[in-house]
């Protein structure tokens, strides 16, 4: 079956998680500048999560075009990563409007932890269809940070609950390794 | 006339079904472990609707795989499924509210019933206009899920009246037992 | 240019209003019937406007398919389309709440006769590109229903002030004579 | 890598914002003419705001028609735009809501000039890849349209504190002078 469809559904799904966070940041009723500067948790929880669900997207390109075919385990590690990724608003939500306090902070580190297993499951859907020859296994590697990405979301997890700048310190760091894009994979198709 | 564009927008509509399904998961205010454990039958309700509405774009996706070429019948017959598919946040949310108050688990169940219809209209109207010797309806064959469901759920629907748990356990081994891929209609396509 | 963005922006705007609508169907907070009932004239508005919303996107679907060049006229002209259609929620969402009253069943024949006015503009832009000899000039002929419509809308949001079930019924009616497919573009390209 | 799937998801994202911007205008729960009449500000700013939108998603239409590979630095370049694009109907709910107060008047202004600077980038990403002399270079000449429009911008957000009405004739005047379409890349397109 071919992955077209597949391809635009995830991106219907993923536009809308995306644009669904900004619905958090609500119209305040008083024109003045209070009014808007109690927006800013709100506002820096929406730019760090519009950051990691386009991480997400443009990775999510990157992986699927290495693979035109997909069956049943590929369509459904697909949904189980947008099951995932569409939490991401709630975390984010929550997050933002408890001005960062330590249990909605440890709840938005699951909330990006889980995907991020969710993705690692999808890439070995993938993998298992077109084989360890395949362009996406050797272009991934020893997958460096995929591998660091799950014991730093729970390095942050933990740390939320002890001082929460912490977890925020490796939430940011995180997302600013992964915006360097992943060049393994555009390298492997070049090479092909 | 191509199927293209029914398939895009049918991916649309069903990406924001499901994607909608979260905002009943509302952010509470408070910041601690009650806030979030409330919420527990909400987010229970969400997964449950999540797989089923996943299952939906799914099997269409199988389905119109076998339809090159639309007509009236088959956009009005989709059209029909689009809208119960709609309802299900509705009832969704509705349940995950009251705690599996009776009524809206019984609603739920009308709820799943409605798009098991619809879809088993989706596919006569397809089969009417591709001929009984078409690719669907030699892979469909006895249909034995898509005949068993509507009583499952008619049983689940009386059941919400006398105890609630039998409901809930049908609404998931329905699920699970569509999680099962349909393989009838992948099976028939990789023999032409 | 190529229509095809234009038509899967066009799905993508139109299959958003279509699932808003459902929004206006909030959740009840009671697990009665009196709270499923209670909700009987939102969701009768709901369907209504589904019954439209699908009309124009079917309508849509085959204008758009005589069309396979578009230019800027055609891009404004869709664009004012996607505007009117995007407040038919809220037309739909002030019917349903205020149980029928007159002035909201007034606003809801101008949230059908201005999309009306749109589709008629946008079927010249596409004409005045393609020349009187093209597909769609020949395929509409006298084109009743087009030219009917906005009189029975006008009618309609008249009558609303003396009668509104007198407007219901309009409404009703011009819904099911659309619900009748555009056999005429399909015939015309069948010709061909 | 193609420009398909990023044309798609952009697509997506614009729609879901055009069509999210109407949600702010709420269902009143009176059904007179007073109720209707004090939606008079949410409306007009919808229509600006549309408006707007609309004319990024046409000449993103055009930009990304030159286009047909894109590298990481588009990517980006084009999920900035989207990003400040997404708090236009934040912006322009809280204009609507104060009534056109100074502050909401000023920061639409700069809800307006960030995408703008963004746009600007994408076409510079673009141009970076595709060369001088790629079509979408020479189409833009001087881009007086580019160049000018964030000096106004600037203009407005200042005016804003002085008398808003300044800011509402320039926030109309760049719509209007963007409307007339960009017949350069059109015009480069058809010349080659």
């Amino acid at each position: 079956m071919s992955s077209d469809r597949l391809k635009a559904f995830s991106d219907g799904v993923v536009a809308i998680i995306i644009t669904i966070m900004v619905l958090e940041l609500k119209v305040p009723h008083g024109a003045g500048w209070s009014d808007l500067t109690g927006l800013t948790p709100v506002f820096l929880s929406y730019v760090l999560s519009f950051i990691y669900v386009a991480i997400y997207w443009n990775n999510h390109h990157h992986l699927l075009h290495t693979s035109e075919k997909v069956d049943s385990a590929i369509l459904w590690a697909n949904m189980n990563l947008l099951f995932w990724l569409s939490l991401i608003p709630f975390a984010t939500g929550w997050m933002g409007e408890n001005h960062f306090a330590p249990l909605p902070t440890a709840l938005y580190g699951i909330a990006l932890l889980m995907p991020a297993i969710a993705y690692y499951l999808l890439q070995r859907a993938i993998i298992r269809r077109h084989g360890s020859e395949g362009v996406l296994a050797q272009a991934l590697g020893t997958d460096f940070k995929g591998k660091i990405s799950p014991v730093l979301y729970l390095t942050a997890i933990g740390a939320a609950f002890v001082a929460t700048w912490i977890s925020y310190l490796i939430y940011v760091l995180v997302a600013v390794m992964w915006l360097v894009p992943d060049r393994r994979i555009e390298n492997a198709l070049r090479e092909e």
